[in-house]
């Protein structure tokens, strides 16, 4: 279900222990190719498809679609939460549904600048409710929630998600392809090592003069859907174990 | 144009004069008839009218449907920001264009609860750049910029604006009639005067069981598109004023 | 009744619902012709004129004469809070009532700039509170109270309240001549509309050299009393609808 | 002079090295016997008869009331700042003699609560501005500048200031008898010694029942006047010093 | 090279692009057979033997202790920074060396709960200093930087560092036997998979009654001897990629 | 006992009217004679022999290193908390302890710069819990706690503790007298008055080229060793007095 389409007596009427969804993803540059709202469009297709699979076995808020995105700041047109603010309007928005009696909650995203802030947000949530053993609080990047993207496609070749890369290129071009542009003349950017397994802190000037990084000339639509599909899958596996939780124990 | 569909290179060709704007609205319960979005439907609306209108003349970035909902949080399911972190996030965005160079930008806001907001972040935005006269910032509620709504179509009733009212329920009508429910049995809830002309501070319990103030049993999708193109060419007309701005003076 | 004057023991024997008042306004530059202590000079007469009429039915805490004045502080002698602080300070001020148990708060203001504020103050406090429905938390800005403020005098010719202007220099004449300086050399300087019916953010170095707008030469103490007394006749009877409140209700 | 009877233009035209006052008080409870106003009542006089002597040898702004008082909640009337607030209120009020250019700067204190935060603040600002070694950031407490109170008058008996006691008794006998009530009932509470020399954290519930310290009864208006000249001269001279400094060294 | 042992002029004298470590680890439950302290005696232990070889190579600040540990809070003895406050502490040892002079600086640490935070606050301070490109900000925690520590000796069956298990109590028996309580007595705990790989906000309680995880029983000293030299190297290993950099590449 | 060295289940037997120690001290420059780490390593020393003396009667917590040193960062090596920052730090800690149960607790400081954020906190924290007359929360600096250091031995000259002056080289050369650089050369330094008895804000520059303030040429490990057991019997008699406290009055 959509938590946009509902009354306030529809969602009154709803059993608290429902798993509640609240896709998060950025408006950022993604190279020269594609549009800012590329990690936004692609979260809100995944949980387009997730939310028509699970139907009432799920609520799904809207997307938001401002993330934490200073390290691409310095490319024209990307729009960012103050790291700080970020934190604040994630954990914002999962005690906006624990306030209305929900207990079961996924923050899903959609953009790999959110994922340190995403688990510093469950992690600050599950101590201020520290005494609520009930409550089930959940942050995953939607790529992770099904290994083995790579295999999605027989000619997939990169060999794990990149900036603006193959694999995101080909879930544009399969989305949306009058926003790409000349994809096939962007340059391979090697990911490079930084300093692993140290984490390095970057801006994207720092690694990529276009904006991307990995190999959009390789997109393809077909590609885009197997990824789509095999994200898609991961995430309606995750759901279900969320419905499936017993309300008590640390797995599930 | 939508910023949303647009690369980090095509932003970087824009002038800088290009009036930029940033809707803003809310998810927040709207009576038992109408769904949680509507003040984000339709600030979408209008907005996506007056982008067509508009066309490369002004910059639209996407509706930011969080908004500053606290009164309403009684009321399940509605998402509301802290106020504190809503004045942060609404001056986050502005200052987002302003590092990329923008210097004229309208937060056009749907939603009622974030007017008083809205004017704060603007008073705190000049004030932080306050040596920058070539600086045009300005936050307006879609239904102030055209006086006399009343008279957009000669069967409304409701002398103003009221939450989830004949006006709202109309629009929404017109917008997404199947997502309004069995609105002709909702009761008349009076406006009242509160302390007027002093401001008193309120939630929605305080004010109307349902949730709705004002009329909606008197709703018509054709009063909805009466009102739709009323606002449209109100914001449109203050747009052009903002790119017809000399850069120095006062008024505009 | 001030409570200044009073000792603990007085204020423990009042009645809870007595309503409260919180002069507010602000030390910042009036343009060449008059003291910086405009604004809290004529909050205060306007607050003395009441509590005389008043008497027991009202407690009037002291002036805060610190205000938001960020957009004068390109003059000299300006003293003005951090907006951010400044929004603290009144809910602290109201935070500190409700402690002792009273429940009926006016923040009575004195400056336009913090009309904003003091309402999202107001928002902000009620908010916290939500559950408290015996709470009357009112903001008002004095020459809101009485509409109509250009007929209390026939010779007045302001339409309105102008910073410096006719009507506040009129006010410091009845209360202080000698702080006046050659207020008839004073030029005219229009109101302008900015972008009205949009709000624009903005410093007095954008609107007025002198700092001042309106026209000062006009002014006389004749028309200062006859303002002093309208203003104070609607602050009176504001501060009596909030006795007679029941208590209950929206309306007042 | 005082601040708040200048315009713009007399405080553009000032020596910027001119010493700055900036008196703070409190409103707080002060026993059975003296009004809530008692502090900024006696700081305001101090500061009043300083005012006289220095004439155009220094600036006073008007007196900050609202301090830091959060131990004396628990008495009705009682107003405080948040004690961060309060840090931050002192800070912005150097802050804004700052950005007017002035470079030597007094917080003159008339309550104990303010030592500490005042200490702090000063510390802050100093730390802040650390490249500035021109500038004369100063904080005190007025009974602090005269060693000896005790020998102003032949007749005191209490070694030193007590909250309510004989000193600040005698004080407002002297200026304000009317709002003294039966102070000769009044009975002795003893200062304790506490942990000393260690810093306990305190609430005046634990220390006195009435919430005063020391020996009301003991007051008469000629110690108050006798005070009143101590401590005035002491301000002075500290103010001279402040005048008198070369602009650069440790020492004045 | 110690900092605590250096005077200013030795530290002055230092070249700025020497890489500086900054040691954090956490004073929390350990289980009922280890200290409290067990996090900060064993990144300690690191530091120290790698300070040792790397000498004049490297600049180590002392280990701060306090860690972010609220997920422990519910066992007596634990303390732990709020979770902002962590952020800010991190943030703000990292800018006192920026603020020195110093470029490539690590925060070397000992305890899972501080690797969130460890990398927004890296995070954070690269996009606070943006067009630095000079700089390395890293990020680690000790048992990353050598993979394959379960092969460290032949012994090992832990798969991986578990809270208080046989990797933790091996080492504290090699470095302090004397604190350590009974360990051939603790249960087994399993690692449980929670919702993996999803994040999920977790405390203590929720997953284990006497506090650790993993099998303590299988601890021997040896073991500990050989992880330390494992992990110590990973360190010294890190360092001297640190110092080979070439100040300009993103890779190292 | 030493809170380090316990396990949780050695916490939970404690009684909680046990008096709990906080020491904290600075990493700050102490002129060219001395090493940054000189007031930790002090107040670690007066703590250590203090634990010894108690014994059960007491629990300390490790010492907290990291400062508020901010007038010292001009010197290359200080580390130093933001003052705000430094405030949470203290406060947080306590109310660790307060969380897990403990009553009576004492911030033991070594370092003249926290002297003021100590009694701050101390302050903030007795107010947040203003009910709780059953706390005892105290500050102090441990050479204030042992009037008539200058007497400990007969040789001494300077008459109070300054910036690595007589006494705390004396009390370095006693402990690690390896880190102690040519203090004989190191030349007097003069305390000078400041503009006593206000206070004034300051920077170690302000004040002294090298760093020091006194006279450290006439340290000698004799007088360090008298020292420390001065200061220590100080710090042993006030936790005794804290121990025998009756858990209700305000002296002990």
């Amino acid at each position: 279900m959509r938590l946009a389409d509902l009354t306030w007596p529809d969602i009154d009427s709803l059993n608290r222990d429902l798993p509640v969804l609240i896709p998060v993803a950025a408006l950022e540059q993604h190279g020269r190719h594609m549009p800012v709202f590329t990690d936004s469009l692609l979260m809100g297709e995944v949980a387009r498809r997730a939310e028509k699979v699970l139907g009432r076995h799920a609520l799904f808020a809207p997307l938001q679609w401002l993330g934490n995105s200073h390290h691409h700041l310095d490319f024209p047109g990307t729009l960012s939460a103050e790291p700080r603010l970020y934190l604040d309007l994630l954990c914002g928005l999962v005690e906006n549904f624990l306030h209305h009696g929900f207990r079961r909650v996924l923050i899903i995203n959609g953009h790999g600048g959110n994922d340190v802030p995403g688990k510093q947000a469950i992690f600050e949530l599950r101590q201020r409710h520290r005494d609520r053993m009930d409550l089930l609080l959940l942050f995953a990047t939607y790529w992770h929630l099904a290994p083995g993207g790579h295999a999605a496609h027989p000619d997939l070749q990169q060999p794990e998600m990149g900036h603006a890369g193959e694999w995101e290129t080909s879930m544009v071009l399969r989305l949306a392809p009058e926003l790409v542009r000349d994809h096939r003349q962007a340059p391979d950017v090697p990911f490079g090592q930084g300093f692993e397994p140290a984490s390095r802190g970057w801006t994207m000037r720092d690694r990529s003069e276009p904006g991307h990084i990995g190999r959009p000339a390789l997109a393809t639509p077909e590609k885009g859907e197997a990824l789509f599909e095999h994200f898609t899958s991961g995430l309606v596996r995750l759901v279900e174990r969320m419905e499936a939780w017993d309300g008590v124990t640390w797995d599930g």
